[in-house]
């Protein structure tokens, strides 16, 4: 594993890769791995995309990539696709962009699914994020699609998020009605070469009228097109003209302390989880606890409680193992 | 508190919401409602719904319930809605549904927000559905905006999950991707009066026979429409035809007694969470070990290690007050 982290210093992408496996597969060493990583965390720009299914989000990020690779900058790419069993698209669009972009060691791209991410996908997700911040791209972009309370999670990660609407298929006021407006920093609008995306475009902005707080930031409404590149520059600049509004206003700072205190928290109650996982897989009082809740001889609120009580209390015999013990200076 | 749950179980509806709002605002006496209500829980028939916003989760739900108050069933409906302080939607579509069923005492609507709901939005539907089961609702139904991580965690609650697709927009497709197709038991292709929808119907049936085990439960495709009333019928049937199925083979009673599991270590997780919040609040320990993650003294890893082993630690004294106990013979 210390190899491992140390061909992850020395930039090689296959230790990156397989570094990520370990955090998705919730080895006993991801937190491990996390800590080791932590002294490297906090240089890249996080922007997070969101929009509807079918909205074009991984193909506006690939367009996005491709400048900003002009600019020869670095970019980490994350797509979250809580994808099926029945579907496997994650992993083919996974290929067909990997192929785009294969020779160009500037772009690296991982898929995320619901499945193989035992810890949650919004923790999973995030953890994989400052993994690829560690590694030292400039960049990292997550994509999601945009509805669930787990992909707003994620997205509290990114500094900029960028949400994506499309003419047609009614799909602002779809948005609106979803809750994942008042996330946004930057609106585009995709698909800008299709006719109504000028209509989208002023229904965003009489929303913005009736609703923004103007005296914090006011989200620019930009419309671009993937298949024409019409636009990209200006959404780039728009999420430059963000990032500055940050930093000159000291949000920036502010939010990152606030996230790295949250972040710590979840931690917290991450490891706690686990810890309570751990015990009801062997027989004992627990297990005990939650065969009287089956047999209707206490309540679940109760045995809860108990239940706590009895990890709380074992918690110092195993506290030991948890985790590592280590300083940074 | 007490006069209140009397109240409730004499079957007073201003009784329930009053309730309701406890469980949501995450009142100190949540758990104690909760345990009290528990001897009464265990009856209802619950039944989820989703689909893509605008797919007419509300209208079909509204139908159906329609119906079953015409064979003198009783229902709670709740219709989860991430809102955003930009649409205010929850609150009139529920004003609107709720004068359809004004005068009705068997029929109960609430909306639910991500919004005020201080526990997560997933543990919170799950304990207002426990509630309107304890009243003696016989069916509770569950409407969500059916992609992301938290609505497919509300979803495992359901006995009967239906998913609900429409002709056009591309829908089938896409909610594959979205990952909701394993957890439906009946497929509703609402919109049904429109054209397309034979395909849409067809495309599920291709799916389900690639994908399908048909050794278990094949979901029915019933094609509806709210605007005609076509197909209400065959909907509950095919709902009544997957319990009878859940009942004979006995996974009902096997799928109860794994959610009364999963949900009593779901409390133990949450009560550990509001342990961890109270702490938080007040000067101390954690905060100094948050201030030394800023200060980037030690990392988030072993900050957590140290806060998780203090807060446990500190248990025994807090503990005492930290929920009822109480047994149910």
């Amino acid at each position: 594993m210390n190899n491992l982290v140390e061909r992850f210093r020395n930039g090689e992408q296959l230790a990156l890769a397989r570094l990520i496996s370990v955090i998705e597969n919730e080895d006993a060493r991801r937190n491990e791995v996390m800590a080791q990583l932590y002294p490297l965390m906090g240089k890249a720009y996080i922007v997070g995309v969101t929009g509807s299914p079918g909205a074009g989000k991984s193909s506006l990020v690939d367009r996005m990539s491709m400048i900003l690779r002009k600019r020869d900058e670095t970019i980490g790419i994350i797509a979250v696709d809580p994808s099926s069993p029945f579907s496997g698209g994650a992993l083919l669009g996974d290929r067909i962009r990997m192929q785009t972009h294969a020779l160009d060691k500037g772009v690296f791209i991982r898929s995320m699914g619901t499945r193989g991410s035992l810890g949650g996908l919004a923790h999973t997700t995030k953890d994989v994020a400052k993994a690829m911040d560690a590694f030292g791209f400039q960049w990292v972009v997550i994509e999601t699609v945009g509805v669930g309370q787990a992909e707003i999670d994620i997205m509290h990660l990114a500094d900029t998020t960028i949400v994506i609407l499309t003419p047609g298929a009614g799909d602002s006021i779809q948005t609106i009605k979803a809750g994942i407006m008042e996330i946004a920093d930057v609106f585009a609008v995709n698909k800008s070469d299709l006719p109504g995306a000028d209509r989208v475009a002023t229904e965003i902005e009489t929303m913005l009228d009736l609703h923004c707080d103007t005296t914090k930031w006011r989200p620019p409404v930009v419309q671009v097109s993937s298949v024409t590149n019409m636009g990209l520059e200006n959404l780039l600049e728009a999420i430059e003209n963000h990032r500055q509004h940050l930093l000159t206003t000291g949000v920036f700072q502010k939010i990152r302390q606030e996230r790295i205190k949250e972040e710590t928290l979840e931690i917290v109650n991450h490891q706690w989880q686990q810890l309570v996982s751990r015990q009801v897989k062997i027989p004992g009082r627990i297990n005990e606890l939650l065969q009287e809740v089956l047999n209707r001889k206490i309540d679940p609120y109760t045995a809860a409680n108990n239940i706590l009580a009895h990890v709380a209390t074992s918690f110092k015999s195993e506290g030991a193992e948890a985790g590592p013990q280590r300083k940074i200076m």
